[in-house]
């Protein structure tokens, strides 16, 4: 798309954010120079500011500018319960359900043997050191109702217990609101299994 | 998501591309934070360099880094065809085709009253002036063939034929390779009037 050098090293630069091809990249490249300038050099400068200031909670591996995050931080959370997902998305969606006032552990990713993405890049080992720390007395597995999650979760299960620690996992069933018959069968088999 | 301020920021960012909301957004955020930094600054570089060197060719309107860009500075350009097109990327479509030979003309947009696009923003007043230099012989409008595209195309023809100039547009017709089951009724009414 027309000839400048800079253009196209902006598609390229565009093209590497996941899930935008060939077509929206070129898209978003003439929005940003035909109508935004100021949203580009903005997004210039966040790119700059968070590659340079965000790193990773040192206890729970989330995204924050400090050494640790502000919950691991804040003494009214209840250190005996500790609850694993997989990205600070995750995180964040359990926070808003205001229904847990444990504690987090980010594994910023999944166990994903294809991808070649093993224990230690979902920081197993830490997790385990955190949860043998003798203050947290349960592990709530928080992982993706996936494939690689149920995996994931199924491996710090195992870990986790042979140490001896409690080990539970989010309860799965029908979704609130939801109509019987639309639910899918092997929602409603693990439903009628976990009946209380 | 987590409590660093660089990261809203960021997302907030990535939120202003086109297409993008805000759960892609924080996708997006995580990829770059957690799986490519590299990447991330890349961006920054990209956008920055973008927004700094890329202007329009004083011409044709296109992206350039140049006073005039290479299409209207090419010597073996036919200077007496206009092509008037909406985008740079509708440009490199026609480009693409290798069935022109002749120079291009930019809106950069497209007459669209209800989002208070008129013909200074698509850059009229030049076109006009381009068009009546003496040297374009014939004005192809090959804007899309949207209502709004053949809008810009009607307001342009009436302006340019007032002047004297032939103005001719991209025929409408049945698609190469579509078979005349699964073609809209609309394209095949027109290619009937236009049969040749």
């Amino acid at each position: 798309m027309a000839d400048s050098g800079s253009l196209q090293v902006l598609v390229e630069g565009l093209r590497r954010l996941p899930g935008v091809g060939a077509k929206s990249a070129s898209r978003m490249a003439f929005h940003l120079l035909q109508h935004d300038r100021a949203g580009a050099q903005a997004l210039a400068r966040a790119l700059t500011q968070a590659v340079d200031h965000v790193r990773h909670c040192a206890l729970c591996h989330t995204f924050t500018e400090d050494e640790i995050c502000s919950t691991c931080a804040d003494p009214r959370r209840d250190a005996s319960k500790l609850c694993v997902v997989e990205t600070p998305a995750d995180q964040s969606a359990v926070e808003r359900t205001a229904a847990f006032k444990g504690r987090y552990f980010v594994l910023m990713g999944r166990l994903s043997p294809l991808d070649g993405i093993g224990p230690r890049d979902i920081g197993m080992h830490e997790l385990i050191e955190r949860a043998c720390d003798g203050v947290v007395q349960e592990v709530i597995l928080a992982t993706n109702f996936t494939a690689e999650g149920e995996a994931t979760a199924h491996a710090i299960a195992s870990a986790l217990k042979s140490r001896g620690l409690a080990v539970t996992r989010l309860a799965r069933g029908v979704p609130a609101g939801s109509e019987l018959e639309y639910v899918d069968l092997s929602t409603i088999a693990h439903a009628l299994v976990d009946r209380r």
